[in-house]
């Protein structure tokens, strides 16, 4: 869908009567929030991947139950929640025996790992696609939610940018990288993005509003700051990049693809100055890397940009997964300079 | 799917390791009942719906919301437990805004009536398809499942059997049925069930095991037989009709939908004799019909069925729905007559 047609579709759907007292949260954020007790809420999210929209048609099995999973739990963790159940629907073409058992593996390391349990779902024939439900649990009144953020928070985010828009740029050939062992990294952060569970459990208390990066920081930070009703100021030479990144590409093209390529599934966070000690603390504790990249400003809804101290302007471009041409972003010097 | 790659695909997905101590039931009846609390459960279902699969493509979307609700509150009821909250993934080939306007108008008008609210979703592009999750409340160990049928319980049923069936009979243009009227409220059975969720509720204590009827009484009846390890006698002659099946369809026609042709979304639920009389109180309070038409017995698995006394054989032929030429069920007398 363009985010117009999104949109559109939102207003259709965001218009319910009856409002239950126990729904803390319901549609626009990256969960619903729902308290079951005084003191427990549950987290809800549900993503629907389909084949040549959200994942290339010749994804493997095992990345794709891998990526879906991640996908959304991704969600859970911008909210501070614990995983802890999936429903799975799957619609496929045909029933092929080979694929169901490397999906199906795949699927259960996963939940394994993060102590999830499948909980049913539903199978049909038909276009390859997947509708992931995911529930996770946390205490009433401790999620991370995008409308926290204040004037002057600190804004960070999590591990590097742009390594999935690159891996997704190989698998299409459109970006070459001689050396085998960086290409296979690169592809490995497109198709199994780590979701950053740990870092959103560390966060509650701590951040005023987080969010995962699945379309772009640009994109998910605008979500933020409508959320929030505040602006935000980006110093573009504090961006994380990874190894690979740096050695391959120039700034443009890094820069690009890490204010817009999207499906890194980091999180981007805003912290208020009272908590950075405690913060930054905390999280050096985890194996996660983390980076201030700017601060939120009382402009409503508005970006600037800052490169060596200066303003600089950034057209953002219309993305379409899977379906764009090219990542490109321009930056224009400011008419101030 | 047919029932051997479906019994394929279960296979695969119901092999979890982690055993999670909050999932009080996962794969494999209408519902997970999920602990929240010492005191408090949740159930929750998900259905795919597919076009040309599990609705007609020419389908009014008032009705496909309307249907896709009500088939996952089906799976609530059949599990006694009241419905709260909704998830839908929506998959559309095109934004067409009256077609949105109508499906979000019904679907909200059914949730408003059930008390439910939409807590989120996501909306994609590709061939017209809806994944729902629905959440239900219940108190801790009362929910009705698929296993707890026990030797000489009485089986029964509620409403009528085999309308739904002659309903899309009509709109596939397999029956052709004169009055207006009758041509109208079979058709509205089929595209509008009605959830037994008030039924759902007040068997709570009472009914041993429930099912929902969504594939026809032999095949939901046989959940019910696996699960709790027994077998049933089914009297034929007790098989609840509308006055319309009455009026214009033949014993072995009327019998073939209501033994096969599924999509009714009636409730078959058994009961302990200690319990009959006090179940029938309460449900002469509903404005439920329910008809009493068997008795579950030891013999694992077995369906028994008797007319005026006489034990016939039934051979249920496979089913897939809106793919299927026709209903046809065989009654052969049994060699003892």
């Amino acid at each position: 869908m363009t985010c117009g047609e999104f949109d559109l579709i939102t207003r259709y759907f965001n218009c319910s009567k009856n409002k239950r007292p126990d729904v803390q949260l319901g549609i626009g954020d990256d969960c619903a929030l729902l308290a079951v007790t005084d003191e427990q809420w549950l987290a809800v999210s549900t993503d629907t991947l389909v084949s040549g929209i959200h994942f290339l048609p010749e994804i493997a099995p095992q990345d794709l139950a891998y990526k879906a999973l991640a996908v959304n739990l991704s969600d859970l963790s911008a909210m501070g929640a614990e995983p802890c159940w999936l429903s799975l629907a799957l619609t496929m073409p045909k029933v092929d025996e080979r694929w169901l058992k490397a999906f199906s593996d795949s699927l259960f390391e996963q939940l394994d790992y993060h102590g999830m349990q499948l909980i049913g779902g539903d199978t049909t024939r038909g276009p390859l696609s997947l509708t992931l439900t995911v529930h996770g649990h946390l205490p009433a009144n401790k999620a991370l939610t995008r409308a926290g953020a204040k004037n002057d928070d600190w804004i960070y985010v999590s591990g590097t940018l742009g390594d999935s828009a690159a891996g997704l740029a190989i698998l299409q050939k459109k970006l070459a990288i001689d050396n085998a062992e960086d290409r296979k990294r690169l592809i490995e952060l497109h198709l199994r993005p780590k979701a950053r569970v740990s870092l959103g459990l560390a966060l509650r208390g701590l951040a005023n509003a987080a969010i995962d990066i699945s379309d772009g920081l640009i994109a998910d930070l605008q979500h933020i700051l409508t959320a929030s009703q505040c602006g935000a100021k980006i110093e573009l030479d504090k961006l994380p990049y990874s190894d690979e990144l740096q050695r391959y590409l120039d700034v443009e093209k890094k820069q690009g693809w890490a204010l817009n390529g999207g499906e890194d599934y980091e999180l981007c966070f805003t912290v208020p100055e009272c908590n950075r000690i405690a913060l930054e603390k905390k999280l050096n504790h985890l194996e996660v890397k983390y980076s201030c990249i700017g601060s939120i400003t009382s402009e409503v809804k508005k970006i600037h940009f800052l490169k060596k101290g200066q303003s600089v302007e950034i057209k953002a471009p219309y993305l379409n997964h899977y379906g764009f041409d090219h990542f490109a972003v321009t930056t224009v010097d400011d008419e101030s300079k």
